[in-house]
């Protein structure tokens, strides 16, 4: 079991060191990240190295049985690096190119910064490889930053000849027979740029998954290089908000185990509920492998307008529940708060008034309670939530139906519920193999295959029961609309035809005594039979029994009792 | 009576062609536009065409009896355009260059374009002038987009002096004495780009005037090439929305017929009054020439979130209302919902459920119901409304006296009242022969020319009525604030002077009791009486015996019921 | 005593001047400010003068005794500045360069712009410095364009070196260790452009810092100019509003009056706390040297949508009021509303309804009051607060604990309490001599140097009494946390020790029966005693007995009553 959190003595005199690891002994921390930001300190200038105050600080951790989780710093180019590579800087859909001065100032696609990389992943590797310290790699840190430049472009263009093959299969993927879009050449298409009015759907997916994996072959290059010099785990970690372009499925069959950087923003329950659904997603991406809590708050949640305190004893509860949920460890940002910079008010294990503080209490009695916890025992989960972030992707396009459509929202709201009726859950890939699943819920799923409708349907003939909502499967994997009535792939195995969609503008009555809010469709039962009906008008729930088992279809927005009903009818 | 749609068949397989066709006979359609979207299609790389495709299409519809409304495709340039010219790309005020990759990205005042935009029209006239299904010329599509390059500002200038004639006029109209903008030389004038603070509002009036202008410059050579080749009417499709920067008085002595797009974003009968209002404006517009409905949505309203369905045959009743008001055709877009690109939820007459749908058979209904239907038989007007672009475009600058004067909704508002008390209404501009109105209404129309104010006289002396409402008639067409009182030009006419505006943040009581809203003004009689007041206040609304009519003024914003007293009290 | 305002005589013709003589006199008018925006006029082209027109406006001044407030147009460059130098017109933080087109675009780094703002000072001073009617000198308009360019970037590198001496000083100051921002050499150093995410809060609070002290360069190369050829007062005129970046103690010990440009926005009462806030402001900046209302709106308030009047009578009690609080004078923007230009609704001493008006008679009324007044008697301020410029600035960074910390708005409210209990208050720097204040307030001052807390250290231990609200003292100026406890450099002082702030989301019940809001602590008592205690809680506000006075905690954000019930309690 692993406690502790980014460590960055850079920041501090090397005699608050001494205190560090008093401290981080007297509460059990067993691993510190270091490194995360530590290019600038590393590599002066271009191609000149101090690793000096490094290698006191992972014999220093080494003396007190501290391992440390060795990060790249790749995140964070020094200022020279901008400045002798004004072309690696990331550019902006409008054409600004940034500067550095902050953090993730960089283009993953520029050549210069790919060697920049890959030589202090290397001088890193052959210097740490072999050290005692050394217990894992942490590559990069939140990937996340996307860019719009020439670089992008050709990137983006080889991509495309790897997915479309031909310029007429893209041209049909993306229809560009619409508004006279037509590419005649690879060397036509961009990276989307600001332009007059509503980009191409289809070209702004292809462009969130060329970014995910533009990103994963920049992990990927260093992982490989530390393979070479270490034996130690590989990973990164994944920032748990909506906004990361990260294919979560493909990236955690690329890490040793699955890291994943966690802020909560609700007190009391709801933060509970925040807890269980990240570790839920880790857990499952990680399919088998350890998964790791590589940064939280320190007993604090960050709302929008900022910071607010936890409640004493909250910040254990919590900790708690992501090793109950199976995390190998519990780390945070960071050990000591900084003084300076601009997370300075981001609070720390050691916060501004030092150890002789409640917080710093409360995380080394958690680093003690930690250090003696039996292994944690789990029930395997019975029911299962589809997860696809190409889906998530696509209903950020710009023009859908009504705004407000959030696959996210919708699988954290699905997830709650279930949570709050204690039943454990998975998330599942939509082509994963479910059968084991007594029943799967597919919440506001927009994108789907032909593989994975076979697989959803063979699922319920086997005797699952499946539950689909509103919005789901209407599309094909290059977001063009399945026709003949909604839900597209879905309409034979729910036994429902919709051919309008009907947005609400306020709550409408269900015949179960709850209300459906947001959506509703006008419903035509080809097959199934209504289970809870719009009052007034026609079905809101319907159910089908196929082979063995049900699928059921839920065409509006059910509130939490509402849809603990459909589960409770469903048998779930 | 035409009925219709966009056509894009370039979206399809050639087998739904046939489907098309035989469900466009079963609906009655007669007219069908094509091409709004096809340049990538018909000249895949420059000066190098593909009509074959065009060629089946148009011989498929005249086989099937359907005409065609045949469109130059120039507000959609393909990709090699901008790649080839990106000096025809467009530029905001900023001088982010846009790029393509939507629609509509074009800078009117580019020779490149202009070149461009020739040569297809040219193409297209010799191919089709004289196909026999061509049945009408559709220049372009929605004209509205702006542009601030270098090349504007050349075209700019030469425009400016062609208004002011020489530099000191500018510098006068403009008034550059203030903020130390006077200008030296011609060179020295820009468009209206990002400056440190508010811009000049004759400047930005004037850029508004000139990019109508430049808009139109561009529609007529198409029209004139388009003529030299075929005999059918040419026009184009206005969009029936506040930020379209035409002058519609002026365009519509150029077009053949006035053709509007209009999407609804009321339900019931808010959307009938929007119906009817758009309606008045179009026939207005045309002057005695036909106009025709070029664009609705089907069965849907357009509102700021996405889209929401109307109720079964609400569709209809709009539809017959467009005609009952004069419209020679009622028209949709499109006729197949698309399955991708970036409007792929725009509702289509062929809805994404196929023709087997509820949409689809309301259609055709329509389609039947308006084959048969007799001409409609119209009274005349004997109300009008005042409305002129330049006026509401001057109430777009950033520096009135209050945010929130608008002269469209002001306009509609009025029109609305009327519309509810069943009076016919034409618009009229203020400089046009009014002798034949019973009344006439001004609804904050901020800037008259001197010539309008003897005509509106002469209108008054003459036995007519004139309702003014606040905020009309203090500005000079260069924007300039006609000084001694206000509301300037019409102090005489109305019979009041005015110091101070004083804008409400409340309403205010009026001895009818109805309330004034956002808008107040101490009012001083200076031949005119008062026919309501404020209550513990001076004069609200005041009548003006003038000649062998009357002159009314309106200090502040009525409600539907303030304003039916005043047209009451006024006769009308 | 000053009666007057901005006289912008070449917006109108020459037979308008002596309607405007004339009725300046009837409004006993004293001083003009002449010449604030006449560039253009004055140089229409690069060196080639005209100041014929100048030189007739400042005679026929003269020759009816109405002095002249004589500026430096160096506010606004005229068109041929911006088109010669482009490399002199100011660059957003995103590169985006401005264009000429309103006012204030200059960069005041540009080596072209000081020469352009040189010569024609020069040109001014040598003709009109020995002219009668010339008063006082009125360099430039309203400092505070902020630039990001180039020459910026050389000018704040000096600044920097100026500073910090080294660079090593300079990455501690900055605490560059975090995010890797670690500069190597000099040229590393940028303004803080656009950047992927939150920049450094001490590189932006420098930047600040720097863009005072280069606007003041620019200030002081003109009044010594200006010295050498006249011998009248030179000063300029300060905004008095939140975003002006300008280090009011530092630019007031430069100017030889204080001079402020106030525009209120509030009716009533609310407006006249607005007057004497900065009244006293500029009174205490002025540090014993005259001070003058340099602009005021004329009978209206400025709201965020506009423009509303005031009552009559109104403009006068504040004027009258701005007087009583030592204003040697009250002018106005401007002597007569223009027609036309981007302020032509900005009302003037003459409105657009001209001299016949309510407006013109109440400000020849006031002018005839003035003109009659005896110089005010003012009883000495027993009360300060702290006023910091630099501590605003501080709370402008992008990451605090909460968004809503605001330096000016909590000053202002704290003296609008003070004032409604009818206390005069001056307004001190923290370092300054503050023995014969009873009492000193210092609402939320983010940052104080260690000099400053040895100041006020005196202060109590000699007797003084000070009130501090929270979040003060808690960063150093280079705004790094002060570590061991909040608040930082005051908890000996103050006798308490805070560990963790706790941002309110609701009201929270204070033990005297008023409610807390916004904010609140958990404080220890380290040698204070409670005062005031949260119902349920802690101490809220406390008192520490040191030496001969009190130094007093207020943990949370009082209302009125609860921060007049802590005056009250501590005998203010």
């Amino acid at each position: 079991m692993y406690f502790g959190g980014d460590y960055n003595p850079e920041q501090w005199p090397e005699d608050v060191w001494l205190e560090d690891v008093r401290l981080m002994r007297e509460a059990k921390v067993n691993l510190a990240t270091v490194g995360v930001f530590s290019w600038a300190r590393l590599e002066p200038s271009e191609g000149v190295y101090d690793f000096g105050w490094l290698d006191r600080v992972m014999d220093l951790l080494h003396d007190n049985d501290i391992q440390v989780n060795l990060a790249t710093p790749t995140a964070s180019p020094p200022p020279w690096f901008g400045l002798s590579h004004p072309d690696a800087m990331p550019v902006r859909a409008d054409g600004t190119r940034l500067t550095h001065g902050s953090r993730d100032t960089y283009c993953v696609n520029a050549p210069a910064y790919r060697v920049a990389s890959r030589r202090i992943a290397t001088a890193l590797a052959e210097r740490y490889g072999a050290h005692p310290a050394t217990a894992m790699w942490h590559v990069h840190n939140e990937y996340g930053t996307t860019c719009h430049c020439d670089h992008c472009a050709t990137a983006f263009r080889a991509w495309l000849r790897d997915r479309h093959k031909s310029l007429d299969a893209l041209n049909d993927a993306w229809t560009t027979a619409f508004w006279s879009q037509h590419y005649s050449a690879w060397e036509q298409i961009m990276p989307p740029r600001t332009t007059q009015y509503r980009s191409n759907p289809a070209h702004l997916l292809d462009y969130r998954r060329f970014c995910s994996d533009a990103l994963l072959a920049h992990y990927r290059e260093q992982r490989d290089i530390l393979r070479v010099h270490g034996r130690q785990p590989v990973t990164t970690n994944y920032v748990m908000a909506g906004w990361t372009p990260l294919d979560h499925w493909k990236w955690s069959a690329e890490v040793d185990l699955v890291g994943i950087d966690h802020y909560t923003d609700e007190p009391g329950d709801g933060g509970l509920a925040q807890v269980a659904f990240a570790s839920d997603l880790a857990r499952s991406w990680a399919r088998g492998k350890p998964w790791l809590l590589m940064e939280q708050g320190v007993a604090a949640m960050y709302v929008p307008d900022g910071t607010l305190p936890l409640e004493p004893g909250e910040h254990t509860r919590r900790s708690l529940e992501y090793v109950a949920r199976g995390a190998t460890g519990v780390l945070h940002f960071q050990w000591r708060a900084s003084q300076g910079g601009a997370e300075q008010w981001h609070q720390g294990m050691v916060p501004h008034a030092g150890a002789d503080s409640r917080v710093f209490r409360e995380i080394a009695d958690l680093g003690r309670t930690l250090s003696a916890l039996p292994p944690a025992e789990r029930a395997e989960a019975e029911v299962a939530i589809l997860w696809d972030d190409e889906a998530a992707w696509a209903l950020r396009n710009p023009a859908l139906p009504v705004t407000g459509l959030d696959f996210r929202a919708s699988v954290e709201q699905t997830h709650r519920v279930l949570w709050q009726q204690g039943l454990a859950t998975d998330f599942v890939h939509p082509s994963h193999d479910i059968s084991r699943y007594r029943a799967v819920l597919m919440p506001s799923l927009y994108l789907i295959s032909d593989e994975a409708v076979a697989n959803l349907t063979a699922y319920v003939e086997g005797g699952g029961t499946l539950i689909v909502s509103y919005f789901s499967g209407v599309a094909d994997p290059d977001t063009r609309v399945r026709l003949g009535g909604y839900p597209g792939a879905l309409r034979d195995l729910l036994g429902v035809r919709v051919e309008e969609f009907r947005p609400l503008t306020g709550p409408v009555a269900l015949s179960d005594g709850t209300v459906g809010t947001f959506w509703s469709e006008t419903v035509q039962l080809t097959g199934a039979t209504a289970a809870v009906t719009y009052v007034g008008g026609g079905p809101a729930v319907t159910r089908h029994q196929v082979g063995a088992g049900s699928a059921w279809y839920v065409s509006t927005q059910l509130d939490a009792s509402g849809l603990a009903n459909v589960l409770a009818q469903a048998g779930v």
